[in-house]
């Protein structure tokens, strides 16, 4: 599905949809000062999703989440986030002040607690400071207003440099107009393994929790699933979407219009979620280059994830991009370690400058590799590709017909800078 | 088995033992100039094993040397390495070259081609410059000296600081005495995936093809292993032994002291390779600080390799690792999504300062986590054992019984400083 139909607005507020409000403050969890504390406060209890972290760490939110929303669906009325600190290897003190969190964020949406989902992000091992959040609770209500979509995106923040946000309205088959809108903070490179990412979504549309879980593992799997290595995600990483139907629509594919509206409303979902995941990546930590890795030809879609995930991961690979550096050589040497039966006779490797979308007949390429051997390219060509601030590789590993693409961004000095001293 | 009682020269020549000369040249693949071209010679053709790379990219001198020794056993008379270029993805041309290389060094050895390993390492996809390495080779005799095994291990260099070299005599419980040596280069980082590690050992023991090889493999996963994540190799990567037989001794499990002896060399052929793939991770690409790894209380050994592998190649402890920060958090997290169903409640995380063998009953033990929630250390405590040029991690399952270790170093600004603009 291309993803270009959508006019993405890249300042949306996650309030754009009817039947939410937010708002944040700073109580002190940040040392900077800056917001830490943020609420998203539907009008009305409504259908959620929600994906977790697969790290068998998880963070006493997560755990909490979980419970909240058995098998990633059900109701909420509210989401409380805080960040500066992940409430992460917390123990048993941990879980009871992600619940206290839980029932002062319910008292302020006057719902019961189970319809609150707790969101944190920071340093972890480090108890909270309750005596602050509270504080901030308490404050909260003020601050919830016209405003506080933004400052939501604000307070996620940890190490980003910018807030990330999007909002889409989007024009369904069946005539209706319903809104999406996103917030999401990720803290820097691009797989998840390596920082936390929230990611938040909210629709006036009206769904059932189910067939909205099913909608977000979908949506995922082409976004914020493209920026992992399967399963390696962090101690908190988090997707939730609320639909508070407050558009009157409701999408509902045992309908007449319904199944084409719904197919409608996940490609929607899809681009906002691809919208937000290429701005985590864009603003990875140090990162100054984003580059899509894509490998067609594959046995199958996993097997050509198993080889983009190799490639991206890989330090080589990754300094190269931050030195500006053709290095086709160690693109190729990372996909012969990825475990899959590759031949290099039938391998072909091309590079283009820009996000080139997959299925774009367009694109500039540049043939760098190709059965066993070099490509006799011109080097400042190659180079000049390379410098781009966004670039495309596409291996072809001439073994079938399936295809997957990671997003990844170069490792930078700044990186090991940010990292190298991050807690002390 | 403990290495400590092998009394290990640090400083030991590759033709320490009985029956080897070498020597080595500056034919100009190295732009500067330093020694490039290097021949191991054996006085009579020799049982010989290697083991090499698992990438499906290999370069030309490895499926030359995949033919010269089926099965990773043979008889070798000669070892010809160049540094400066990899002969890596040179298609059709690059294996005449290391045809052509290995028949050049047959001539020089009296002996047939199929006696001749060749081994390559530096950038990959540019050819070989003949040229350059003909008249090395015409150059070469002259070269074959005393003091040949200590350019051999210069010549082996690429980014490595300092060559890597240590000797080794061993008395067998039989009352015989016997020599080993080694050789090796590894251009960074720690895993093989990052960087080509070659490595070569003789011997003046006399052993069956095929039992040097098993001794071989087993003496590798213990050690260059323990420096791999599990068949994540470069295009190049290949280690070799050749074993002269000219002490007059020959190991052989069939006779009265034999199965004796050959535990006995092994476990030495083990110590050598430690210290050889310990120093590798030393001299990595601007690395500062080497840490052990060690997972215990796993449910099986492969399970226990799994995380510690996670944690060693984690970006995110890697730098903590640089900015001497007991990040213990990063450390956890990384177990966590290492794919091995562990739990946090019965997880305890202990570090010391130094090379803290496994089985060494001291070591000044500092318990960072356990049962979930960190422990109350003292943090000047930690943070002067992470500032420490060697540190030991010790973690526990609490599952089973099995453990594994992996040595790993931390990733500085200087590793991608050095990696950014390699090729150009």
């Amino acid at each position: 599905m291309n993803p270009d139909p959508h006019r993405i607005d890249p300042a949306g507020l996650i309030t754009a949809p009817a039947g939410f409000r937010a708002g944040a403050l700073a109580c002190g969890l940040k040392a900077s000062g800056n917001l830490d504390l943020a609420l998203l406060l539907a009008d009305a209890s409504c259908p959620s999703a929600a994906l977790f972290t697969r790290n068998r760490v998880a963070a006493a939110p997560v755990i909490l989440g979980r419970e909240t929303l058995p098998e990633g669906a059900g109701r909420l009325r509210a989401v409380l986030i805080n960040a500066g600190n992940a409430n992460a290897c917390t123990g048993e003190r941990g879980l009871a002040d992600a619940r206290a969190m839980r029932a002062g964020a319910a008292a302020l949406a006057d719902c019961p607690p189970e319809e609150v989902l707790v969101l944190s992000t920071g340093v972890i091992g480090v108890p909270l400071d309750m005596a602050k959040v509270e504080a901030g609770l308490a404050g909260l209500p003020a601050r919830i207003g016209p405003a506080g979509g933004r400052d939501l995106a604000l307070a996620m923040m940890t190490t980003d440099t910018r807030p990330k946000q999007a909002a889409l309205a989007l024009d369904l088959p069946s005539g209706a107009r319903i809104q999406l809108a996103g917030a999401a903070k990720g803290s820097g490179m691009i797989h998840p393994d390596m920082a936390t990412m929230l990611a938040l979504v909210t629709t006036d549309a009206q769904l059932e929790p189910t067939r909205l879980a099913a909608c977000l593992r979908s949506a995922a799997d082409r976004s914020f699933n493209r920026i992992s290595v399967d399963g390696d995600t962090s101690t908190n990483d988090a997707l939730a979407i609320l639909a508070s139907g407050a558009s009157g629509h409701a999408i509902d594919p045992r309908g007449a219009a319904g199944a084409a509206d719904l197919a409608a409303f996940e490609a929607g979902l899809t681009a906002l979620c691809q919208h937000l995941a290429r701005a985590i990546v864009r603003d990875g930590e140090g990162a100054s280059r984003l580059a899509v890795v894509r490998v067609t030809g594959a046995a199958s879609a996993a097997e050509a994830r198993q080889v983009a995930n190799a490639i991206a991961t890989s330090p080589l690979v990754k300094t190269a991009l931050a030195g500006a550096d053709p290095n086709w050589g160690r693109i190729v040497a990372a996909a012969g370690r990825a475990g899959v039966p590759i031949d290099p006779a039938r391998m072909a490797l091309d590079a283009a400058s820009g996000f080139v979308e997959a299925g774009d007949p367009g694109g500039a390429w540049l043939r760098l590799f190709e059965a066993g051997t070099p490509s006799a390219f011109g080097e400042a060509e190659a180079a000049a590709i390379f410098a781009a601030p966004e670039l495309t590789l596409r291996l072809g590993l001439g073994l079938g017909a399936a295809e997957d693409e990671v997003w990844t961004c170069d490792l930078t000095a700044d990186y090991v800078r940010i990292n190298a001293d991050y807690r002390t």
